[in-house]
């Protein structure tokens, strides 16, 4: 950054990307808590007098996304450019449909909101205060052959091109800001975000964009993806998978006077969790009312025994679970021998069958209740019989 | 309209409805059909020297439409507002989601585009020149309902209400456009509109309307489906449906200052026609020649015998089929009785079906071929047998 530059007005800017609006975690929708986040983001933008917002791709989490999720970009983008008069510069990811998320985009043109869906429109920066912001949407290779009329052309070897091409409309007397969506070799995955990349044909050498004072990331889900001392990503504002459940989430404040950009923390209604313990323990009230109930939980339990209408149990007390595992194995039932069966009375299959799943014997209570039970069965069986 | 009002510039529209972009006829994709018809609606526009162009609702045919018709109808938008800067009043009908139509909006406003999708916006006039306009898209009872919290409401009630509260709006020096998207009762209906009212329920006496100086209607896809001195449907600017074959296309140009609309007419790139004619006219080339085999066809048989491949013999000259009716009926095929077969050879019963489906006898050489195929299956059964 040891460029000279003129008195031109500094920029801050908050950097976030994949909000991934309308996804759902094991089947719970999550729009409840991301508009609850993006209500963080804006707060953040808000306390932190940035002059900017930008959004790395994957605003989305489908191509065709729901009439709710819809009204919840449709609403945030309101509320951000034209309530709090924020510009946003933004860009389609891979999981948006660039021409659906396109609509409204020359209009928004007009309020300083940038939102770049085609390759095409990368090569124009959009210049706010003293930075230069290139906006490089997700793009398959097959459009940057096209747009480059060459007949085989590498995703890396077509980012090269496209970076030549901006550093064409480099201005020596501003900071360059490169903001895209791709995979950058080196970076780690997270089990949240969609493979791109195939058999390494779709990662990008960070080399190239080294030369960028910022490059702002979209579509791996954890800030410590990748470490340089340029390059970030924001990372998902939310814990998409299990795999998340110790990162920390928020978004990125950038200053183009300052070297290094400044994390800000955003806290989930409902967070990712995970925890080792037994049946009787979680199920304890002295136990689990000192605990966030409402968090999606992932639990280790530590039973081995097999324990009857479980899932259904737990849920009532932790509405989220995501998944339940058996650290120490299951106890194996006895094999029921089919043979064995036909030997056996109804009470005696019926008590040793009770036996084998709960491990308990029946009550005396218990025991009268299968007898009466049984013979009411018969009485209806004989009575069936004699009607026809 | 013997008001006297004040000199301001009067106003010149005009009106269009039911785009329905992305629509398919009997499978065949209309797109191209489409995108030719909106300009030349634009070129109507231009050459008329309208101020504003007013859509009234159903500007796609889904509620989620394809890429390729947001494609199209972004473009539309992109052309007619921000590049002919002609101001655009459009509403959301019955095909529309409101929600996703909505998206952009509030940005469109900026350059007097104004989309309206929620009947809460319709109470505030757009003003151009000397013109109110109230943009009333298409509602459920139940939005109605709920905003003027009255729990039974019929539409024709809620409708009431909703131009009493317009009325208080109203500016005597101007003149009055309602733009909605209902069945007006009284009008009739062609096969290509989607019956939204059910049992009466959904329509609406024509009495609520009277007082505008112009309602632009949308929804019946007919000019002519009302009559009326004030109340217009514009049609739909294509046929969507054998019933509307003999219906003009086109728009209304409507001058503040004048008494009646003008009808201008579109010319569909693929008309849709129908004809009455034989197999042999049909497929004889100084017959097809002299017509547009372009057309979506609907032919009406005079033919009574069966003519094999028939649907694949016309549509190599006429590409675009809706349907083939025979209007003389179907000459019975004799009675195959099963016992008879029985008593076939193979041989017998082939030549018999073959006279049966074509009418006419196996030629010698189709007779020879005949022989040598049974024959070669009778020796491939034998190996088979010998085989086993």
């Amino acid at each position: 950054m040891g460029k000279t530059f003129l008195e031109v007005k500094t920029l801050r800017f908050l950097h976030t990307a994949d909000w991934h609006i309308g996804k759902k975690l094991h089947g719970y929708d999550l729009l409840v808590d991301q508009k609850e986040i993006i209500h963080q983001i804006l707060d953040i933008a808000l306390t932190q007098q940035v002059d900017a917002i930008v959004i790395a791709g994957d605003l989305y989490d489908r191509s065709v996304p729901s009439v709710e999720a819809c009204e919840l970009l449709n609403q945030t983008f309101i509320e951000m450019n034209l309530e709090k008069k924020l510009p946003i510069l933004a860009i389609s990811g891979n999981h948006d449909s660039a021409v659906r998320l396109s609509t409204g985009m020359p209009w928004y043109e007009q309020t300083d909101f940038h939102l770049y869906t085609d390759l095409k429109q990368s090569f124009e920066p959009v210049e706010i205060g003293d930075v230069q912001f290139f906006l490089l949407p997700y793009f398959e290779p097959i459009a940057a052959r096209l747009y480059f009329a060459e007949e085989s052309l590498s995703l890396q070897a077509a980012i090269k091109k496209i970076i030549e091409k901006m550093r064409t409309a480099f201005d020596k007397n501003k900071k360059q800001v490169l903001v895209t969506h791709f995979f950058i070799a080196g970076s780690t995955r997270s089990d949240s975000e969609t493979a791109v990349e195939v058999g390494g044909l779709n990662r990008i050498s960070y080399e190239l964009v080294q030369d960028f004072d910022y490059v702002a990331l979209g579509h791996l889900h954890s800030k410590n993806a990748l470490k340089t001392k340029n390059a970030f990503y924001s990372g998902s504002p939310l814990k998409f998978s299990l795999s998340e459940k110790d990162d920390s989430k928020g978004v990125w404040i950038v200053d183009s006077r300052s070297v290094a950009p400044e994390f800000h923390e955003l806290v989930a209604k409902r967070d990712v969790c995970s925890l080792q313990a037994s049946f009787e323990e979680l199920t304890d009230p002295s136990f689990y009312q000192r605990m966030d109930r409402n968090c999606f939980w992932y639990f280790q339990l530590t039973d081995r025994s097999v324990i009857t209408n479980m899932m259904n149990q737990l849920r009532a007390i932790y509405p989220n679970i995501l998944g339940v595992e058996r650290v120490n194995g299951r106890r194996e039932t006895k094999q029921l021998e089919k043979v064995q069966h036909r030997k056996n009375t109804p009470y005696s299959m019926l008590t040793s069958f009770f036996e084998d799943i709960t491990g308990d014997r029946l009550t005396k209570k218990q025991r009268d209740w299968l007898d009466e039970g049984l013979q009411q069965s018969l009485d209806t069986e004989k009575r069936n019989d004699d009607a026809t």
